[in-house]
């Protein structure tokens, strides 16, 4: 069975940021790839202005779209309960922490409030929705079906969308003249680590947790110079993400599977 | 020369957060092992609460302690206009960004507002003083003294007080049980990037930046439990922060000079 396919022996998938860019090119090539999981869950700040997502969700009744702003603590709240709804008995089985923003300053432009607002999303927002989610992940962790000695996304995992300019090892000067992004690198490094935290609480309770770089991709935030189209990198995250077993616990790979340097 | 004699050579040295644990260390150190550099700036949010740091100072004229608070820009203005009063034409030779805080918190404990207070002063602030020093440490780099191809802290240099903890490669189950602090390990890898980055940012300007883990040490931060005195911790740090040269720029060293994975 490739990767992508085992979405369809998924039961839900929750994905955050799924109003444009690659979060929204996740939830169509979800449903559109012959491989839809049982519910879709496609969060946004502002669902009114989503039209794309609702567009998606009009031919196809399995998805689920639902406000959720991610530096919020209230919103969180709600969004669990919302989903609690969704999903019953069954849990929430693939926690996708898409949403991410840049706020991009340089050495010379950049300010403590540009690096903390950049850190509160992209960082801490993942760490705060994956504790708000914990019940409803045991939940599908604990379900009877599984093999309690394997990990995938079947069973129970949080993915975190993180990127390359996140290695502090690959960055180097060349990089740093094209990217010289503090905000954002900061704030990628910072979900690694929260990643690679993560992975040592949530592993007891039999979910997989892992970060991964989509690639450079040509999305609002990636540019038009990006050589990967959204649906390419999203091709190549869901074989990936989709493939995901216990060996994989902890990691950090490239949209292509192959690990990244911290 | 060891290590440590470097500093006797050295203009002037700034270190934050100096009214306590390893920065009065530092201080205490510096001015009474026979390496004393030329000015001592010694930072604190309250000097009149800074008891043992005056008690130093009156012994030793060469300590300038000013008030700097490093979460406030006002603060960090102000500072280096003192700062610049006392340096003159010489410029500022080494910055240690050693202030920080463990604001101690695990998966269960831990809130968006604990880890933004942790990131804010561990990472941010080293960044935002950095910046704000910039001038000085430029003018002390451009000195005709010194050959323009090397680096050291005789030249200009900042040192960034980090911990192994921030290392995500060392983030493991069994250390993880001992300290399981999100805000923390991810303030403190969040300051290795800022570290790396820096190193890119002030190459040209031959600014030294590094990293530095000054192991784990019995000050009120690192507990009773801790195999090291401070003594023991900032004497083997003087040697390897003194004896820092251009192959050192941008590294994450341990205290006793090995590097550390990132």
């Amino acid at each position: 069975m490739s990767g992508s396919a085992c979405f369809k022996k998924c039961g839900s998938v929750l994905i955050t940021g799924a109003n444009r860019g690659l979060g929204l090119q996740l939830v169509d090539s979800l449903v559109n790839g012959g491989f839809s999981p049982g519910k879709i869950i496609a969060t946004t700040r502002d669902p009114s202005a989503a039209l794309k997502l609702h567009e998606l969700a009009k031919k196809h009744p399995n998805i689920h779209i639902i406000a959720l702003d991610v530096q919020s603590h209230e919103s969180i709240q709600k969004g669990v309960e919302e989903v609690h709804q969704l999903v019953q008995e069954e849990g929430l089985n693939c926690l996708i922490n898409n949403a991410g923003i840049n706020v991009i300053a340089n050495f010379h432009t950049v300010t403590a409030e540009k690096m903390i607002e950049n850190f509160h999303t992209n960082a801490v927002a993942p760490l705060m929705i994956t504790k708000a989610f914990l019940p409803l992940l045991k939940r599908a962790a604990s379900r009877g079906a599984c093999d309690p000695a394997t990990m995938s996304i079947q069973r129970a995992a949080v993915i975190n969308m993180s990127s390359a300019l996140g290695s502090i090892e690959l960055t180097n000067k060349e990089l740093a003249g094209h990217f010289n992004w503090y905000p954002y690198r900061v704030s990628k490094v910072a979900l690694n680590m929260v990643s690679r935290s993560l992975a040592i609480d949530l592993e007891d309770d039999g979910i997989l947790c892992m970060a991964i770089h989509p690639g450079w991709v040509r999305t609002d935030m990636g540019g038009s110079q990006a050589p990967l189209s959204p649906e390419e990198s999203v091709s190549s995250l869901l074989s990936v993400i989709g493939g995901l077993t216990e060996k994989d616990h902890g990691s950090f790979l490239n949209y292509t599977g192959e690990p990244l340097p911290w």
